[in-house]
């Protein structure tokens, strides 16, 4: 910073006035994270309230060589927005839905609107946003986009870069690019909104988005069942995508471990099924009609359970039944609690190598600490692994290795969808070849060529 | 070109052996382009026979300077294969398909295969690659890749930007860079697949990609059906979204100048409905049963109708039935036959839009080339309408500015699925901004800083 502190808001306070610019312990108090929140680490928070402003902004510390954190809900898990030593760049005054389109399906919002906004803005209109996940009521469309979020749907909707159409975008040295569209069909040349989505702040402030909407189903089915094998967790994905005509829009697999624990153990659930079987799906399905939608799955599920797939289900008849048998999927907190959250993984690899990848994990866990748990949970149909360790919390690095270094001969992934920040940057070249990197580099070099936009998230 | 023709090839010779490089005759009697092919151009076609062919061709051309146009199947309608002055790579004698997943339904292949032998493969593993076009007898993988295709699949399954997990890609200096990948959730660092998608072999050469199938639907069910209003249209899919749970795989819209003239006017067809609605909805749903679907469909069907939707329907209960609906769609020929294929053009719009500016372009034409005639049919659930003008062939530049001039104010697109190539590229600036341009400009000389890849395409 070739100002400090002082200066640099001094100089910011002029473009953005002082609603607009943090500093001391107004900054100071911020944090960042999801379980167990960190300081945020900005001496400056600039809170520009439009476009033009994140212009200005850009434009200055551009100027003055000042590196900028783009912030937004500061949910992420992977440290992409701590902001030591640089101006954190927050859209939480950029909070315009400016347009819901029930003929094109189509959200335009400011990046600074809460995930949940949206969400019910979008229902207003009969449409799906298509995105869901726990961190809902403070998560940001624009940090959605920069880290293209998963999430529970993604079976159903895909990744967050497949629900944008454009995006309105900031670049290191103040340009506006507007590329909002609206069309799903509009081959014009690059891809930019999906290289600007997962690029973590890195390439530029993502300021407006054109979101992809889908139809709102009108009823949705769901069952927790037990499993007896993991070919059979297999097979009852593909019977059931074929039987509803690739309508789930969930299949929560749960392995004994973690049902063990948190519907058991913890104390926190009454436990819908018996705690005896290898395998727990959570699955969920849509329907055309809410009328029939609940005996229409029930007859899907007794064929399942004829198949063998199945050994004993409970489908909800109730949003209380729902909510239930969600809760325990989505009780992280009492994971967290036995775990703690130093050895928690989010990572990918090809449905075949699941089950050999685990069972070598947890022989090699086991002899190298023995009495450690290990307990796994995840997006099946994705192919997404959340798997969390107990015990050798001292030993973290030691455990990163047994977890990530037989992924790449796998064809598996460090993460799914955590994305990197500056948490898992170390471990890049596990998931990405040398090539592949040195690309990301030049496109890096060419939209940031002062390197001021995130330093230190993604690369070294 | 540093050397002539004949020296590329021996030098190429050399490298891919005889079989590997076509010149003389053999390379003059290529052609490319859709209804009225056009002459290839170039005085050397290679033909490597894998990835690393493929890196020494580029590695040589790089270092000679001899500009490299790649060629898939030669199916494209904007010319971005033509390749005069150039190397024509083609991908054709590399058509392996490596590996078909039926639990990550994915299947890896390399580009030169076929769209339809591709399309079997999956097939035979009860997935559904997600993209169906007229060219599939010749369309490659690697072309389709290269211009994100569309076709009539993509309200369901999206363009095939969104079919693609990962690719192998060889950039214009040789350098292999193996972005293979599974896994629908991958975050790590950019995105470089979709990156190389659509750019229409000006960044790298696409040659093998792991394609995202979708779960093969048991059934589909198909009608045609007569809407009374533009507004009935938009409310007619809508209300067929939702009742089939977002299993609508096909609505493609016929303007009564569309059906009058390629159902009834060219004598080629029985028409199944009469000819005296303004417009004509060919749809298709896919159910997850195949004893019920027509049953399912019809009952569908049934209610369009008591919702003033529809005003007359046939539903296909054969095989013959749906082909007979689908060979009037279909029709290109007996389109390009009445009108020709200069004044074809390929556009997206909002769908609020479509119906004031096809009732402007009707006025405007008519006002300065009487007579003329305008059809219009569509994929109108991605907002793409395909516009043929017969009459002002002599005035096609004018002709181009009546069509396109328009579209920005509305967010429009010049090019829905077709591409820019050579022959739109003038119009580029109309879709997109000077920004974006510049940071197209920015990524093209990063990855390809002498230009030697498919030089006149996109850009001037």
């Amino acid at each position: 910073m070739t100002g400090g502190p002082t200066e640099v808001a001094a100089i910011l306070r002029q473009v953005l006035g002082d609603v607009g610019v943090l500093t001391g312990s107004d900054a100071a108090v911020r944090t960042v994270g999801g379980a167990e929140p960190v300081p945020l680490g900005a001496d400056v928070v600039a809170r520009p309230a439009s476009t033009s402003e994140v212009s200005r902004v850009l434009a200055v510390c551009s100027e003055l060589g000042v590196p900028v954190v783009p912030l937004g809900g500061g949910t992420g898990l992977v440290g992409g927005a701590t902001a030591h030593g640089a101006v954190a760049l927050s859209l939480e005054r950029m909070r315009t839905i400016h347009e819901v389109d029930p003929a094109d399906r189509v959200l335009v919002a400011d990046a600074g609107v809460v995930l949940e906004a949206a969400q019910e803005a979008a229902a207003g209109a009969g449409l799906d946003l298509g995105l869901d996940l726990g961190a809902r009521g403070s998560a940001q469309l624009g940090g959605l986009v920069a880290t293209n979020a998963g999430g529970n749907g993604v079976i159903r909707h895909g990744m967050t870069r497949q629900r944008i159409l454009g995006l309105e975008v900031v670049l290191a040295d103040g340009t506006v690019v507007d590329g909002i569209r609206r069309m799903v069909k509009d081959n014009t040349g690059y891809d930019l909104a999906s290289l600007f989505v997962g690029s973590e702040g890195t390439l530029g402030v993502v300021t407006r988005v054109a979101w992809r909407c889908s139809p709102r189903a009108p009823a949705k089915a769901t069952a927790l069942v037990s499993v007896p094998t993991f070919d059979a967790v297999v097979a009852l994905l593909a019977a059931l995508q074929t039987a509803t005509a690739g309508t789930v829009s969930a299949y929560e697999v749960m392995w004994r471990s973690f049902y063990d624990l948190v519907a058991v153990e913890s104390g926190r659930h009454r436990p819908p099924l018996p705690a005896d079987s290898p395998f727990y799906v959570l699955t969920e399905v849509e329907f055309g009609s809410s009328s029939d939608a609940g005996e229409r799955f029930a007859e899907v599920v007794r064929a399942m359970v004829d198949a063998g797939h199945v050994t004993d289900a409970v489908v909800a008849h109730t949003a209380a039944d729902r909510e239930a048998l969600w809760a325990i999927r989505d009780d992280i907190p009492a994971l967290v609690g036995a775990l703690g959250i130093r050895l928690a993984y989010d990572i990918s690899m090809p449905i075949a190598t699941m089950e050999g990848y685990l069972s070598d994990l947890g022989e090699a866990l086991e002899e190298r600490f023995p009495g450690s748990r290990l307990v796994v949970f995840g997006h099946l149909g994705d192919g997404n692994l959340h798997v969390t360790i107990g015990g050798p919390d001292e030993h973290a690095d030691e455990v990163d290795e047994l977890v990530y270094a037989p992924l790449a001969a796998l064809g598996g992934s460090i993460s799914a969808e955590h994305g990197i920040g500056r948490v898992k940057r170390a471990h890049l070249r596990r998931s990405r070849s040398d090539p592949e990197i040195a690309v990301m580099r030049s496109i890096k070099q060419a939209l940031d060529p002062h390197g001021i936009l995130n330093p230190g998230v993604l690369f070294d």
